[in-house]
């Protein structure tokens, strides 16, 4: 089923709002094994009939458009979807009552735009609006010959949204044979190209429709689409070929994971951040139920908070400086004493920009994970990035680090 | 000018990603005095090439691109228009290099797809990318007769970005008579709605493009674009009327003006945050040179670290609870006298979901502000929204208050 998604609004087209059409869309349509083949935006206005018409030119099963049905003298779309289908505009009294119900219950008066809203193109239905005035349609396949089927949908999501799941889903519920669902394996530890080396070249394409990647900053996302059978068939071996780098097969968050496998073997942690700046611990609070495992962070930017903090030695600092392998360990270490957790990690590096030196780089920065009772780790790595990209990769291999730990001493 | 933007990326079509792309170039365009005629998402693949001729029959002046210049199998973008435009591909010794560069300082080996990143069609030229591998491309109009300028942009929005403002937007600048300019105020502390009502209807349009409004969490950015004459004209009433809350006009961050402000009276911070769990800590260390006024951060999410590290009483814990004005006091106080900075803020709240009760909802937060030698200021507030929400708001309201503390200091 080939569905083609058209957004109206200058609006979107200046920036002023995000299109989250798009993807709140998009997502509903997959969870039915659906997906949209194309959108277009448009601005308000004749630009709408020239997509209308490409649109309808790709000969889409379904069109859905999005905008341009209120009461304002930009809002066009019902009325050029009725002249390009050669439909008469005929008042519903069920849709006037509906907009005079509203407006009475607001004590505003009744002006005539804002009856235009219950205007219905003949052959089409109405989709009912709760938290609006203007309802969506629904034109059936061939109303005019060549046409598609149509939905037309009001601009604000919160009308939009109970609309397409009240009206529009079971519709399509109904009508689809296809079976087809989509799985994400999402990865830390291997760059986009080494998951394709080592799993997606190898898929077969029989029944799988799609395998895609998204990365970001030391994540992959390892996308396939396909029927349940293929999708199957292929779990296993992706899961043994992914193995600890795998992260979640739900999308499920690397700190959300760590926060429930903390949970799960009653541990607790604590953070010791000096160039993540707090960025790990809160991502860690930004999980619901943190509190729970979470103890303390110490964000310790200036040597003398490692010291009164964390107790990290004045030597240890002057010795080997704040960015080195032994005061990573003892910060870790300074954590899990002050705090009494079961584990603790730790960061110190040059973020930048600037306070590099030959030896250590901007970019450099040593890790340490301590647990209870247990050798402290300890390891280096170099992020020459700008400080954002810096300090997301550094959070995000620093609880990849724990999440491997916990990983293990599940076993 | 008509400018057009096709977005590839199945990601965006699935929604598994919201497609920032349009919203971001499409103010960045704005603040040119330039507008998206039209915008188009299609999947990786095939598509690519439909979408791209049926945007070279719309005749734009411009066509912009974005996604599939990555290494794996699913992008292709970049062969497709050579292809389209018959242009052969060829390496590019500096890009190549690049790419060398950036993978043997991590350490990673180089495969024969990662360098299809440094290909480039004859007669385009390379943006360079800082933040990543695949460099930009520039196509002149009518390389091939008939087809438009074009730019072909890397998905991810910290690579695009920067090639954008560093290549794209000098290049349309040069080339637009108008001179129209765009003047942002963000504004933190009152509403949209607000924002509006007591400057935004007032604004003649004599000169003035557009008046608009973006806003995010307790921050708006009120928008002029028009005529430098226009724009000057308004500025001084602007700032009159807008006051105190008014915290950038270069849309410099938040948390950038805080350590800006911290930096120039040689004041430090340290923060204690409760439920803001390390956000403010991390916000602030975004910032460049943060280093200089940022000592330390006391993420106190349990009892016992509040008790430990703030030495906030066992008895005030008992008596008022963790979320309680006195607690925020002694969390600040704790602060100050334990990192000797010049100022402390402090958060303690209920973030949710769920722990309130009928006295504390979910969503109290008590804020505190210490400053060396004076009174500590308390206050509260009610944030009843999902936990991402509130501490974004809980942040940004911290910060401000500092922001606020700062400005009356300095006068």
């Amino acid at each position: 089923m080939k569905i083609e998604l058209l957004n109206t609004g200058t609006e979107l087209l200046l920036g002023s709002v995000a299109n989250s059409h798009l993807s709140w869309i998009g997502n509903s349509l997959l969870s039915l094994g659906l997906r949209i083949s194309q959108q277009t935006a448009v601005p308000d206005g004749p630009a709408i009939r020239d997509a209308l018409c490409e649109a309808k030119n790709r000969h889409p099963d379904i069109l859905i458009v999005t905008g341009g049905l209120g009461p304002t003298s930009d809002d066009v779309t019902r009325e050029i979807c009725a002249e390009l289908l050669d439909l008469p505009l005929e008042q519903d009294p069920a849709t006037a009552e509906h907009i005079r119900e509203r407006f009475s219950k607001r004590g505003i008066s009744l002006t005539e735009p804002i009856l235009r809203q219950a205007l219905v193109p003949r052959g089409a239905s109405v989709l009912p609006n709760q938290n609006g005035t203007a309802p969506g349609l629904h034109f059936p396949k061939n109303l005019k010959p060549g046409w598609p089927e149509i939905f037309l949908l009001p601009g604000p999501p919160r009308e939009l949204q109970p609309i397409f799941e009240n009206s529009v889903a079971p519709l399509l519920r109904s009508r689809i044979s296809s079976d087809l669902t989509a799985r994400t394996y999402r990865v830390v530890g291997m760059g986009e190209s080494a998951v394709e080396e080592i799993i997606g070249r190898h898929i077969e394409l029989q029944g799988i429709l799609e395998v895609g990647y998204c990365a970001r900053l030391n994540e992959v996302d390892f996308r396939l689409v396909g029927t349940p059978s293929a999708l199957a068939r292929w779990h296993d071996r992706i899961l043994a070929t992914l193995g600890e780098n795998l992260v979640s097969t739900s999308q499920e968050s690397l700190e959300s994971v760590v926060v429930r496998s903390l949970a799960e073997q009653n541990a607790t942690l604590a953070v010791a951040e000096s160039c993540t700046g707090g960025q790990i611990a809160s991502r860690i609070t930004d999980v619901p139920g943190a509190s729970a495992v979470f103890l303390a962070g110490f964000v310790t930017y200036a040597n003398s908070a490692k010291t009164s903090q964390l107790h990290v030695g004045e030597k240890l600092l002057e010795n080997f400086g704040a960015v080195s392998a032994p005061v990573a360990k003892a910060m870790a270490e300074g954590a899990l004493l002050a705090s009494g957790a079961t584990y603790a990690l730790s960061t110190t590096g040059i973020a930048g920009p600037g306070g590099g030196s030959p030896e250590k780089p901007q970019g450099t920065i040593f890790f340490g994970l301590a647990a209870r009772g247990e050798e402290t780790a300890v390891w280096q790595a170099c992020y020459p990035y700008d400080r954002n990209a810096f300090k997301q990769v550094a959070s995000q291999t620093a609880l990849d680090a724990l999440r491997r730990k916990l990983r293990t001493s599940q076993k």
